[in-house]
């Protein structure tokens, strides 16, 4: 049984602490979405999508919320059509329509409810590690930095792995594996990245390699806090990003979460 | 009597300790305005708005400065006018037209003379509680990081409220109460928000619920700090934003500082 | 001889200990240049010139790699041109073309060589002071952080002089001595600014002051740190910034070690 580190000094964080851990695992909770403003007016949560006739939900003081965003044609604005006003700052997010095939999940917010699923997966049989569950990640972070902050000051971890998912693009491919990300709008340190792509080499794990120049992560508070952390993206890729229609390829998954046994015994 | 903390560990920053504190109140000094650049050049220090004919004041090797804002019509670029070339680096800022009615008062830099005015009628009634006076604000930050990091380590305080100005705008209004902002460019945790809220409505003072897409505060550095703060801005609005006929309603202040004698009592 | 830091638990940077500093030097090792994508794409690391034609190294699993740079006319994107395909993820610099005559020296990768190179040689004479040898600096940051929370908690050390090339503009020359930077994107606290600027003029020392609305350093993660730093920036002035033809007078190098050693004295 881990240790779990929860309640008001964390927030709406949990961290949980198995064995004598050497690497942490850090998996978003949050999700993408949308804020009521004024009169029919929306400001986005993150980066979701905008597209005419999506379903959102809600609840505010008058109960339950099924409604449709709107893109003003004009200004290109988000908004929304419903029977009634909706609260000022009421928080709406897509309508969940869950889709399985024999080799596909689809669904909203895969990003990152597999990046969860990954390390609750992986809490199974985990002996030694942290796992970690963030907020703010969609939105510019906010808690991973003194998450860090605490668990290298406590147990002097400090490498780490990003349970996360990451896009299918021109070079990393639905069903090829999970990708092992060697750099987004950030470059992580390149020996750790190396041995990560060793162990997944030696287990003979699918895998792709990503190169981006955009995007971000948790790692992005790791990178720039005040504690000299490694850190890997490592995730399955899904296609129609921040979309409601998220599809990833139940191989990529499976990989993902071979990879992360792994990579806990071994780094 | 406060503890009083300041001198060259806290930079230009003043703490003021009260009691046994569960909350901080941050107020940042510092204004926007210009560094003057080569030739007629003037760089910005923050967000200024720019407009021909503006007078512009400050001090340098040669004596006191009165000169007038130009903008270039080409490059769009903001330079000055002056009887003599003014020292490389030297700061200005709005010529001060202090301009008060039966029902506001209008100047430059009500943001953020106001939430400093705020907090330190505040202070003549606290009885636990933190006030900071903080620098940078307007110009990307630099010191509430270290401000947060004291104050959370030495008295376990990670509740704060954000006394400074925001905008008039469709969904606030002038005279119909202080600002509470359910969000701007970042988003406050929401279970504090609404602690707030309540408090407000409890006590029957007059305020607004501002959502906002852009703009921050001290809270940034909050958010992003290794300390798990909550947060909320709370403050004024006013119209003219950052230009030197900046005017708020006086009953906007009174609700203002009301609200933070109660949520200081209540929090 | 001064006690070295260096190894795993400070990644890729080393840290100079000489006697009981008051003062840190910070010099950034890393360099610009480009990440290999998919296809002949590059990603670029900091913000390297694009211009066809320049010739770029580097190493990968079959070999030693010299390769040319092709800006993509189209999409204005940077690709390269080679006999073979270069692994995914390899990193590319400027090949070097070293050119020294009586007055300048001129190469790829100056900024910041020679920052580097002036802390080495102030380490000659050093007695009191830290020198600290950073990375990320052309990246976003991602070390500095660390290393300035240790320094500051471990010495007391809160002084900063940042060790690297600037611009030669329309208001700092070549030849006219080291700049020291009044502000860049940032603004320094002025009372630390303004010591410096008096131990310059007393000592003689040829140096220029620089006022910039834009550019940034090693000095941004001190700014945002969660210590109380002061830091200046003071450099020699390059041109040809960020391309293989980077160029700086030798009078800027001599007056940019005078003062370093100088103010290594007195601050």
């Amino acid at each position: 049984m881990p240790a779990v580190l929860a309640g008001e000094e964390w927030q709406d964080c949990i961290i949980l602490i198995f064995g004598a851990p050497r690497t942490a695992v850090f998996a978003h909770l949050d999700s993408i979405g949308f804020t009521v403003r004024y009169g029919r007016q929306l400001v986005r949560i993150g980066g979701p999508v905008l597209e005419t006739g999506t379903r959102l939900v809600g609840h505010d003081s008058q109960g339950a919320i099924e409604c449709t965003l709107v893109i003003d044609e004009e200004t290109g604005q988000p908004t929304y059509e419903f029977t009634r006003d909706i609260d000022r700052g009421t928080e709406l997010t897509f309508q969940c329509d869950f889709r399985e095939t024999e080799t596909t999940v689809q669904s909203c917010y895969l990003d990152n409810r597999l990046g969860v699923w990954n390390a609750l997966r992986l809490c199974e049989t985990l002996e030694n590690g942290i796992v970690v569950f963030s907020c703010w990640e969609e939105h510019g972070g906010g808690a991973v930095a003194y998450l860090a902050k605490y668990i290298y000051e406590t147990y002097g971890v400090r490498q780490a792995l990003i349970s996360d998912i990451t896009w299918v693009t021109e070079g990393v491919h639905a069903g090829q594996g999970v990708a092992i990300s060697l750099r987004d709008s950030l470059i992580p340190r390149r020996s750790y990245v190396e041995r990560i792509r060793r162990i997944a080499e030696a287990a003979g794990i699918p895998h792709q390699l990503e190169v981006e120049g955009s995007g971000g992560s948790d790692a992005k508070e790791l990178q720039h806090g005040a504690q000299p952390w490694d850190w890997c993206f490592v995730g399955a890729p899904e296609d129609n990003v921040h979309s409601p229609d998220e599809i990833v390829d139940k191989r990529d998954i499976e990989s993902m979460l071979a990879l992360y046994q792994e990579l806990m015994r071994q780094l």
